[in-house]
C-alpha cells in the first residue's frame, strides 16, 4: 500500500528503473502518494522489505514487481541513505503493529535483488515476462481464508462468551413486581442481541472450514495451482471474508451494546476486539471491492449458463435449478429456508444480469453499466454468499454423526440463524422465494421459540468455546463471574489512582479557586 | 449509576438512614455492587456531590432521595472521612470526562443536607412525600432531547464532511480503461454509503427541533409542567434518542470505513467521533430499555383507541386511521411513502397489542406476555419513530419557503432516505402497507436517481454545514482538501518519529540478534 493506493494495486507510483551500465536498479518515490505506507512493522523494526515497485526497463513500463531492499543498517539501525522512514503515527487499535511509511530517493539496488523466478529482467535488460501472472493470486487468497478461519470466529466466539457469561451474573429491572431482578439473559432481547451471535460463529466455523479444504486442493499441488479452480475459490474467498468480517464487526458491537456501560470499559475488552475486528473489513481488500470481485463471477457463470453451458461446480449448480424451487409452497424448516436462500441469491443474480444488459442495449458503455448496477451486485454477492453459509452449514449437521442431545442444540442454532438471516430481509425472500406474507408469522414464532430453546444452554455453549481468561482477558467475562471485584480492581489499577489527591489539583484546580475569576 | 445498578434507579443500593438524636443522616455503601460508578467529573475533579440513595427513617424504606454531600477537603482536595473515591479506568473514549467512583462508610451529613423541595424528612423523623413524582422526569428527558438537538445531528454532519470531501480528492481503481482514476465519489456503492448520511442529518435536524419546541412547550409554565403532555413527549425523546444514537453510530462507522485505510488513522477523527455517538447509545438511557418504554406508551395509547375512545395529540391520530391507507394504489411519492410508514407503524402496533392480549388470555402473565412480545416492541417503536422522522421531514419542506433551487435539493434528500429506509425494512411494507412487490423496482430506481442527482451538491451541501476545520480535526475533511499533505504532517508528529532510531533497537532487537537463540 501506498499513502496514495491500496485497493488499485496498478496505479502504485514508486519506480524502480533499471540501470543496465552498472546492472543496478534505482528506486524513487517520485510523489508524495508514492510514499509507502501501513505495511507492518515497518516503522521502526524491519531492516529489509520486499517493495513493490513499477519497473522499467529499456525505456518501457512493465508493471509491478517485487524487489528486496536493505531499510536500515544491521549494525546501527540506522536508515540507510535515500531512505526516509518511520512509522504512521496512532490509530484506532493495532498500534503496537508498528505500521510505516517509506520513501526512496535515488536507492540503487545490485540486479540480483529483483525477486526473478517469475518474471526476469536480464544483464542487458530485457524484461522476460512471467509464465503464469495467476499465480501470484494464492497468497493473497490465503490471508482471506485465514481471516475468516482465525479471526472471524475467534472474535464471535470471544464477544459472545463475555456478553453471555456476563448476562448471566448481571441482575437488572423488574420483570415480576416483588421478585428479584432477573439475569438479564432472561429478557428477549438480550437474547436476541446474544444468541445469534452464537449461532454465527458455528456457522462460519462451518463455512471457514469449506474454505480452507477448498483452498488446500486448489494448492495442493505444490508449484501448480489448479488454475480451473482459482477463479471460484478466490470469488467465495472473497465474498466469506467481506460478509464474515461485517457480521463480526455488527456482533461485536452488538456484545459490547448488551453490556450496559460497563461494555465500553477497556477493560470488558471489547473496545480492543472491536478495533482489531473492523480493521479486517478494511486490510486485504476492502470489503466493497471485494463484493464486486465476487459479483463479476457470479454474472459470468451466469452467463454461461444463460449461453446454454453448464457450470462447474457444485457450489454455483443452484444457478440452473432455483426457479423451479419456487413452485413448491412454504414450509418453515430448514430444508425448505435453505433452498429460499437459494432462490433469493439467484434471482438477484438474474435480476443484476438482466439490469447490465438492458443498460448496455439502451447504450451506455458497459463500465458505466457495471457502476450503474453496484449497488445490486454487492447485495447479489452477499446474497449468495449468505445461501452458501447457511446449506454449508445444514449439510454439516446432516454429514456428521452427533449425539441426539447435541444435535438437537445444533438444529436449533440453525433455526435461529436461519430465521433472523431470512428476517432481516424478509423483503427479499417475499419478492423472490416461495416464502408468502402469510408465512412470516411462523418464521418470527420460529425466532423467538428458539430464543426461549437455547437460553438453559446459552452459558454451556459458550463455555464449550473453551476460552481461557487469559485469552478472553476481559472484567466481564471471566471463567469464575465475579465481575464486579474485577471491574474494581480495574480501576484500581489506574495510574490516576495512585495518588488520592491528583496532581492536577495543584496545578489548575487550586488556583483557579484561588483566582478572581 | 452504581456498579451494580445503571437502568433500575430503583435498585440502588446506597443507603441514607436518619438519626432523629443527632439530627443528621448516615450514608452507607452497604454492599460492592453500591459503590457509586460512572458519574462525570466525579474521579479527581469535584469536591461535592448530589448523592442519590435509599433513605431509610423510622425504620421505614422511603426510596430514593438526593443528598448534598462534600466528598474532599475544600484546602487539600483529600477524601473526607468515610469517603472512598476514584476513577473507573480507561475507557473506549471520553477518557478525559474522569468518570468516578465513589463509597461511604457512616458518613454523617446534618438533615439539612438532603434537597428538599419535594420529598421531606421534619427533625423528628416524620417523612413528608413529594406532592408529585412526576416532577423529576423533566430533566431526564430535556438530556434526551439535546442528545438529539446537540449530538446525533453534529455527528451526522461531521463524518459526512470529512467522508464527502475525502472521496472527492481520492482517486482509485479505473473505471474506463485509459482514462485518469475517478475521484471515488463517483461510485455508486461509494455514493450510497455517503448521501444517505446527508439525508440522516437533515431529517434529524427537523425531528430535534419539533422535540425541543415540544419540550418548551411543555415545561414552559415554570414550575408546572403539562402533565397531560409528559407522557407523550418522555416517550417520543426515548425514541427519538435511541433510534438517532443507533442510526448516528452506524452512519458514521459506514463514513469511516468509506475512507478505507486512512479512515482507520486517528487523525481521520473518526475513531474519536465513534467512541463519543456509540456512548450516547448506552448513557442516559440503554437504547432497548428507551424503545421499550417508547412501546408502553404505544400501546397504552392504542389500547385508548380500541376502547373507542380518542388519542389526545395530532402525532399519535395515525392510530386511528393507518388501516384506511391501505386500500389507496401505491405511487412512488414523498407522500405516498410517509403514508406507508405510518401504516408499517400503525400495523405493528397493533400486532403487538394483539400478540400480548392473546398471549394473556392464554393464561401467561401479564409480564411474562410483554417479555414474550418485547423483541416485536421494539421494532413497533422503532417504525413509529421513523414514520415520525420522515413525516416531519416532509411537512417542514411543505411549510417553509425555500427557494426553487434549494427546494429540488431538500426533496431530493427527502426521496433518498425515504427510499432508502423503505428498501432496508422492504419485507415490513409489503406486509404492512399498500408497497407492492411489483413498486419495488420504482423504488429502488428511485434511490439510483437521487444519488446520481444528489452527486453534484454533495460537496456543496457539506460545505453547507459550514464546520471549522478545528472542529472536523480531520487530516482527512479539512476544507483545502490537502489530504496527503496533512497525513504524513500526522505521522510525523508521533513520538516514535523523534529519534531514527528507537530506542527499543537497543533495548530488544540488538540484544535478540546478538543472542544465539
Ligand atoms: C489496520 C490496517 C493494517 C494494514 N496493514 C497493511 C500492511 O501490513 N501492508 C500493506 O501494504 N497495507 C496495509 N494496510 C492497507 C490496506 O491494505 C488498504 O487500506 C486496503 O487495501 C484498502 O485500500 P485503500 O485504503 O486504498 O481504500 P480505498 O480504495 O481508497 O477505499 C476507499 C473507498 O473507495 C471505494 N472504492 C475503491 N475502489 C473502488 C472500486 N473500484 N469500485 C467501487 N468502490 C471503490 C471503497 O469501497 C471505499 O469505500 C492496512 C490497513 C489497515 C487499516
Ligand atoms: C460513557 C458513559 C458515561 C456515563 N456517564 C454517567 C454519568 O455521568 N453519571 C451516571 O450516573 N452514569 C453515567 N453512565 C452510566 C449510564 O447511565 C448507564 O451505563 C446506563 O444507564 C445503562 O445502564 P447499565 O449500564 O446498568 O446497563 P444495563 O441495564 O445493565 O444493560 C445491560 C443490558 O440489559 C438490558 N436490560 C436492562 N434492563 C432491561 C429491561 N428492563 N428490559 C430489557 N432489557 C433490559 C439492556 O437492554 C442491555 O442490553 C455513563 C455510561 C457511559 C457508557
Amino acid at each position: 500500500t501506498e499513502l496514495g493506493h491500496g485497493t488499485f494495486i496498478r496505479g502504485l507510483e514508486t519506480t524502480c528503473t533499471y540501470d543496465p551500465e552498472n546492472e543496478e536498479f534505482i528506486l524513487n518515490s517520485p510523489t508524495l502518494t508514492s510514499y509507502k505506507w501501513w505495511p507492518g512493522g515497518l516503522g521502526h523494526s524491519c531492516n529489509y522489505a520486499i517493495v513493490l515497485a513499477q519497473l522499467y526497463t529499456q525505456g518501457i513500463r512493465c508493471g509491478i514487481h517485487p524487489f528486496i531492499v536493505q531499510l536500515r543498517d544491521s549494525e546501527t539501525w540506522m536508515p540507510m541513505p535515500g531512505i526516509k522512514i518511520g512509522e504512521i503515527g496512532s490509530k484506532m487499535g493495532m498500534n503496537s503493529v508498528n505500521n510505516g511509511y517509506l520513501a526512496f530517493n535515488n536507492v540503487r539496488l545490485p540486479r540480483m535483488q529483483m525477486l526473478m523466478k517469475n518474471a526476469k529482467v536480464h544483464k542487458d535488460g530485457t524484461y522476460e515476462k512471467s509464465p503464469n501472472e495467476k499465480l501470484t493470486y494464492s497468497t493473497m487468497i490465503l490471508t482471506r481464508v485465514l481471516i475468516v478461519k482465525s479471526l472471524v470466529t475467534s472474535f464471535l466466539k470471544q464477544s459472545a462468551t463475555i456478553a453471555v457469561r456476563y448476562s448471566a451474573i448481571r441482575r437488572q429491572s423488574e420483570l415480576k413486581s416483588g421478585e428479584r431482578e432477573p439475569q438479564i439473559l432472561d429478557y428477549q432481547t438480550q437474547q436476541y442481541k446474544l444468541f445469534p451471535v452464537i449461532a454465527s460463529s458455528l456457522v462460519y466455523v462451518c463455512a471457514a472450514k469449506w474454505l480452507w479444504d477448498k483452498f488446500s486442493a486448489v494448492t495442493s499441488k505444490l508449484e501448480r495451482v489448479d488454475l480451473d479452480q482459482l477463479p471460484e475459490l478466490h470469488a467465495m474467498a472473497c465474498c466469506l471474508k467481506a460478509v464474515g468480517t461485517a457480521d463480526a464487526s455488527i456482533s461485536v458491537t452488538s456484545c459490547r451494546l448488551a453490556c450496559g456501560g460497563h461494555g465500553y470499559m477497556n477493560c470488558s475488552n471489547f473496545p480492543n476486539i472491536y478495533s482489531l475486528i473492523t480493521a479486517t473489513e478494511t486490510y486485504e481488500g476492502e470489503n466493497t471491492v471485494l463484493l464486486l470481485q465476487t459479483a463479476r463471477f457470479l454474472i459470468k457463470s451466469y452467463e454461461t449458463i444463460q449461453m446454454g453451458n453448464n457450470v462447474s461446480t457444485l457450489e454455483m449448480m443452484y444457478l440452473e435449478n432455483y426457479n423451479s424451487l419456487k413452485q413448491f409452497p412454504w414450509k418453515t424448516t430448514l430444508d425448505c429456508m435453505t433452498n429460499a436462500f437459494f432462490q433469493v441469491a439467484g434471482s438477484k443474480i438474474d435480476d443484476c444480469y438482466f439490469t447490465i444488459k438492458r443498460l448496455i442495449d439502451s447504450g451506455m458503455a458497459q463500465e458505466d453499466a457495471w457502476n450503474r448496477t453496484s449497488i445490486k451486485l454487492t447485495q447479489a454477492s452477499e446474497a449468495h454468499c449468505r445461501a452458501f453459509v447457511i446449506s454449508t452449514y445444514i449439510k454439516t449437521l446432516k454429514t456428521n454423526q452427533f449425539s441426539p442431545e447435541l444435535m438437537d442444540v445444533l438444529t436449533q442454532l440453525g433455526e435461529l440463524i436461519c430465521a433472523q438471516w431470512i428476517l432481516c430481509r424478509v423483503g427479499d425472500f417475499l419478492q423472490h422465494s416461495n416464502l408468502k406474507p402469510i408465512n412470516v408469522h411462523s418464521i418470527q414464532c420460529l425466532l423467538e421459540d428458539s430464543l426461549e430453546r437455547i437460553r438453559p444452554n446459552a452459558v454451556g455453549l459458550v463455555d464449550s468455546f473453551d476460552i481461557p481468561d487469559e485469552v478472553l482477558d476481559s472484567a466481564l467475562g471471566a471463567y469464575d463471574g465475579n465481575v464486579y471485584e474485577r471491574l474494581l480492581a480495574e480501576a484500581n489499577k489506574s495510574p490516576l489512582n495512585k495518588e488520592p489527591v491528583n496532581r492536577s489539583f495543584e496545578l489548575y484546580i487550586k488556583p483557579f479557586l484561588k483566582s478572581n475569576v
